[in-house]
């Protein structure tokens, strides 16, 4: 019994010791990665390209196509065993003319322009637009209690700001973006003329935040306009004193769907080239902006895990796959392409991590995956928190991105990438997510996290 | 026994009962706090009022003046039981006219201006300027071993950059910040006619960064410029081929001392009024730009948590002071003469809290206390990170503020608030630390933090 005892205490001690090794040497690995990323770093250079010589990058537009061919370019640039262009059929949504939205008739001012921009997958006005009296509700279910006779032939207005006591800003978006998605297919239901939206953000400004809306069929829609916060504000004020007539012009409208990509890029892995490590991001913007934070940062920080390998001269040992993702703001296209064609490919991605939060300071990870493999696999994530919380990054549960969440079938942990939130929706959507609101530093360190995360599920899978 | 256990087990459920009956009672205050942050909070208008209107405020300047009367003004509609002004001399150093710093002699260039801002406390060129051959050197280490044979009549050019591989951007200033302060001062010792010093900061642009540098005799100074990080690029490979001379002129100087004032309010403590809890930020900022984020951002942070108690309608049991310290950046006089004062008075600080590293998202709180009690301090208040934990914060060790250091005698638990370090050295002692760099509910999520806290001292002692 005392021997057995002294085996197990020396058995014991040796696999803390051999633990207590790899640590260290892992703390080392993940120290080195972090000093490449901060002082060799290509993302923000990357990041610099696509939003200002690509630009915007609305599915089906020709700066999509440019992002495509520029991916590939840059792609092709970075070491891959192999870079390949995944074909996807994407919708294709016009935004036509600039729109034009005026208060025309109210007690308090003249005719006064309101900001606005059309969401994506909002239908025209007509060439002469449509004016009629604004209808305000503060949510879909107020809309239905009002019932069809009072909402017909109106403009409905909804203007449920986004919650401003939340601490995260997606937990506000998330309780108040059914007006947006969901808002517009329901007013039309009722016999609204057009809609407004009060723009998802909790910062008082004159920017309107563009996003997408959802009609049932494409061949019947209404205008549906995103108006700033403080139109909106203005908007209701008026309301409680007069009623208001707006007039709305908007040319928005569909196009066929068009062939468009996923831009791919994969190094085997060397000693387990069947287990698949994703990052990503997603190559499509709206149009109107840059698409700096939403999505240009997820793109380049996903290709800087490459480019540390790289610089680090480590062939990883699982493969590793790079895809820039065409069409997540507005049908997911190449994220259904992609989980579709792995899975009939028997492929297994034990991992996934999607940056699309924005390329701000890094606080972590949240994570998903299969009911029937999370608790093990969130167990074995976590006991790296250790190692990754010298740089201020913990590991949680609370879904990934909406691309690589396509991916659970093949019962890999999946990430997503969760930087500091309260800047995004300052700029989610709008004109101003442009290169120069994204940090250097931020941005590396976002990358950073992502290049140690797949440095350990590299080394010790999942 | 067996009673004695039972008594015993019974005794400690009713503690544990007790304690999880007040976790939830101090989890809903704490939401009702930021809940008044977020949705009524006071702190970013008053912020846009002291950078927008009161402006830049230096230390002897009249902007410090017109600071020190908002401030009292604001105090006094604040609810404090009494507000004071607290005087102190402060240093009183001057600018002059803008300084002109050019290469003027290169084979690569012709005259090419430098961007480039006086050290606060540097010297005069006199009227003249001063022109000669520049020596760069990494450190001061290395300006001595060169000896005062190859610096005589040189302009030294310190150029050693942050180190951007920290994650937090201030090790990265501990670690270059002595070429600023000290730089000048030995580079005069060794013989030379001016000083240029790479700005604070990891970015690379055209923005040179102030900040104060020591001359032990102010009668006994050189001219001491801060150049922006691009042109310190420049100026170092263009010396990398050949002698490079360079012209500078500043007229900064000394003026005599002058009198100036902490701005104090305090609220009496209903039970404990021997108890001080502090919570400040410093009044003074530097001459060329708004001080929103250093230190502006502070001042309304620490008085937004007197706004928070107030609109609670929450007396507090301890007796809540806030200071809003004049001199921080050069002298510390308001500290000194603040600790002066409480020590002579022997009053007792159970905390104090001092915000002063930018209004962006707060991440925790560092500590410090008198070797002796630090300890059980901490250990108190690392009891509270469950509570502190939903808004992402951490109470950790590594110091408070430069203000409120001097009041450790008092064997309190000194604070400082620590929010995401990595945009700070963007704007810091620079022309764009003004208003619009502040985000609101970064700022408000900060003024959350202290407010919580306070709660907690306030309720639980130290």
């Amino acid at each position: 019994m005392k021997k057995i005892t002294i085996l197990l205490l020396a058995f014991l001690g040796l696999q803390i010791c051999i633990s207590a090794q790899a640590t260290d040497e892992d703390a080392l690995a993940i120290r080195e990665i972090y000093d490449v990323v901060l002082s060799q770093g290509d993302c923000y250079e990357t990041l610099e390209y696509l939003t200002k010589e690509v630009g915007g990058r609305l599915s089906g537009s020709p700066g999509a196509a440019a992002a495509v061919d520029y991916g590939q370019q840059k792609f092709e640039t970075m070491g891959f065993d192999s870079v390949w262009l995944q074909p996807c059929m994407v919708p294709h949504w016009e935004r036509g003319d600039k729109e034009i939205i005026k208060i025309v008739s109210s007690n308090m001012i003249g005719t006064q322009a309101l900001n606005g921009v059309a969401l994506g997958g909002s239908g025209s006005s007509g060439d002469v637009g449509v004016a009629a009296e604004v209808i305000e509700v503060k949510s879909l279910d107020e809309l239905k209690s009002l019932g069809a006779a009072k909402v017909r032939g109106k403009i409905v207005f909804y203007n449920r700001p986004m919650d401003p006591l939340q601490i995260s800003t997606f937990a506000a978006y998330g309780g108040a973006v059914d007006q947006r998605v969901y808002g517009p297919q329901t007013a039309m239901e009722y016999g609204a003329v057009a809609t407004l939206v009060r723009s998802m953000t909790t910062r008082l400004d004159d920017v309107p935040h563009s996003g997408v809306t959802v009609f049932e069929d494409r061949e019947k829609t209404i205008p549906a306009i995103a108006i700033s916060t403080n139109d909106a504000e203005l908007l209701s004020g008026l309301l409680k004193k007069e009623p208001v007539r707006v007039y709305v012009r908007t040319t928005a409208h569909w196009m066929p769907d068009k062939l468009s990509y996923n831009v791919i890029g994969e190094i085997k892995g060397s000693t387990h080239p069947d287990e698949i490590i994703l990052v990503g991001g997603h190559l499509d913007s709206w149009d109107l902006n840059e698409g700096a934070h939403d999505d240009g940062a997820g793109c380049v920080q996903a290709l800087e895990v490459v480019h540390v390998f790289n610089t680090l001269k480590k062939r990883p040992n699982r493969t590793l796959r790079c895809v820039w993702f065409m069409n997540e703001e507005n049908g997911q296209a190449g994220a259904k392409e992609y989980a579709n064609w792995s899975n009939e490919l028997g492929e297994k991605h034990i991992a996934a991590i999607e940056s699309d939060r924005g390329g701000f300071t890094p606080r972590g990870f949240t994570t998903e995956a299969d009911e029937s493999v999370y608790k093990i696999h969130l167990k074995k994530a976590k006991s790296w928190e250790n190692l990754l919380s010298p740089y201020g990054l913990t590991i949680k549960t609370g879904g990934s991105g909406a691309d690589v969440t396509r991916l659970k079938p093949q019962k890999g942990l999946l990430f997503g990438l969760a930087p500091d939130s309260q800047r995004y929706f300052d700029y989610h959507h709008a004109t101003n997510d442009t290169f120069d609101k994204v940090n250097k530093r931020e941005l590396e360190l976002g990358a950073g996290a992502m290049s140690a995360l797949v440095y350990l599920l590299d080394k010790y899978g999942m």
